[in-house]
């Protein structure tokens, strides 16, 4: 399949993301297992499109990836119920959770929102527009990311903890999610960061066969403008 | 003028909400002056148009409101200079930062995100859109929140910490905002929590002449379905 034929995933509202919901990325944080799933939103303005340009690192920034599935909704989703939350999807993508790793630690010590740490302008890569059809299961499929080809994650969804109904039914219990927005599920063990020069790629594979819409390759460089702490 | 010839403001994709903008509030709380502004983003979803219904409280959530001013953005704006950043603007409407003040405290403890505290449905309401020409300073208009015909916040926007250029400066140099997005500039001192049953009323006033276009009158009652900790 040419790479011109893939279509680019819609412009959400809302971008959800699941945190810690992994049990051995949990562990490589330090981190508690949470009881219930939490989320925290991304702006859709953080998107960054294949082939749209490198992850812009903010100056000062420890900048860390987290490859994870993204569920497309399909439809309206309010108060879902987990049995009917796969059919309110209608596909997915590859995302990297783009973190500022030392802001989030300085962030979470005063107890202060993780918008700004999340909320950079690049930093949720996204791969080309899933089909629903290419993943039959969701809870199935093997995430992967590289740093300049080197191999830093390799898991299965199946490692979840909360599942995508269940998470699903969480979000929507809170607000309703609409038709586009996009639900980050977490990311497996092997986060860990990148510098100015690197290249990161990722991507998905079903049964042992990469998808040709999931694949990311994207360049970091060190940001111009913007905040900065330096 | 007719209230049925007012619009409703403009659907977001970002809502940004300003934390800790001004002193007494601060204090109110208990809370650190920031060093520079911070904020949460809040989901399109959680927006409750006037007229549409009451504002549903969670169970088991102690529920407060905070009245703020919002900017409505005009067009897109990426790192924007403070001395540019009203010309973004096309206007303004009055909300209410809807808060589960007890779950806040929790999450905060645990350094967790503030999405679902702030997030829940119906956790925004908002006046009518209120065109820039009637607000000619931002920095000199009155904001009002009553509960039960009782005032409660009372207080002149010229005491916010940080200005809107400066908020818009610090937002836009985080990620970009877009035409329709909304900026919440923080709340002033007298914030309490409602119950179901009590009706909250809201407003802003220009040289001590009430907007039409920036009245809120909305009712609380309990939540039904979704997210509960009971
Ligand atoms: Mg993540
Ligand atoms: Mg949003
Ligand atoms: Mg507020």
């Amino acid at each position: 399949m040419s790479l011109a034929r893939l279509s680019l995933i819609p412009k959400p509202r809302t971008i959800a993301c699941i945190g810690r919901n992994y049990a051995d990325h949990i562990k490589e944080l330090g981190n508690e297992r949470p009881k219930e799933p939490f989320f925290f939103l991304k702006p859709a303005t953080s998107i960054l499109h294949p082939e749209r340009g490198p992850i812009l690192s903010p100056r000062g920034a420890d900048l860390h990836y987290e490859v994870e599935l993204a569920v497309i909704m399909g439809r309206t989703a309010d108060e879902i119920q987990p049995s009917e939350a796969l059919d309110a999807v209608k596909g997915y993508c590859v995302g990297i959770d783009m973190t500022a790793r030392n802001w989030q630690q300085a962030t979470r010590e005063k107890g202060l929102p993780w918008s700004l740490v999340k909320g950079f302008k690049t930093f949720l890569p996204v791969s080309h527009f899933i089909p629903k059809n290419k993943i039959p299961d969701p809870h199935n499929v093997r995430l992967h990311l590289e740093v300049n080809g080197k191999v830093r994650q390799d898991d299965s969804t199946g490692l979840m903890l909360f599942n995508i109904p269940r998470i699903l039914q969480h979000v929507s219990g809170v607000f309703a999610l609409e038709e586009g927005d996009l639900v980050l599920t977490g990311t497996p063990k092997g986060v860990g960061n990148v510098v100015p020069g690197d290249v990161i790629t990722a991507g998905v594979s079903v049964d042992g066969v990469e998808l040709e819409e999931g694949r990311i390759e994207v360049k970091v460089e060190e940001r111009a403008g913007g905040y900065s702490k330096l």
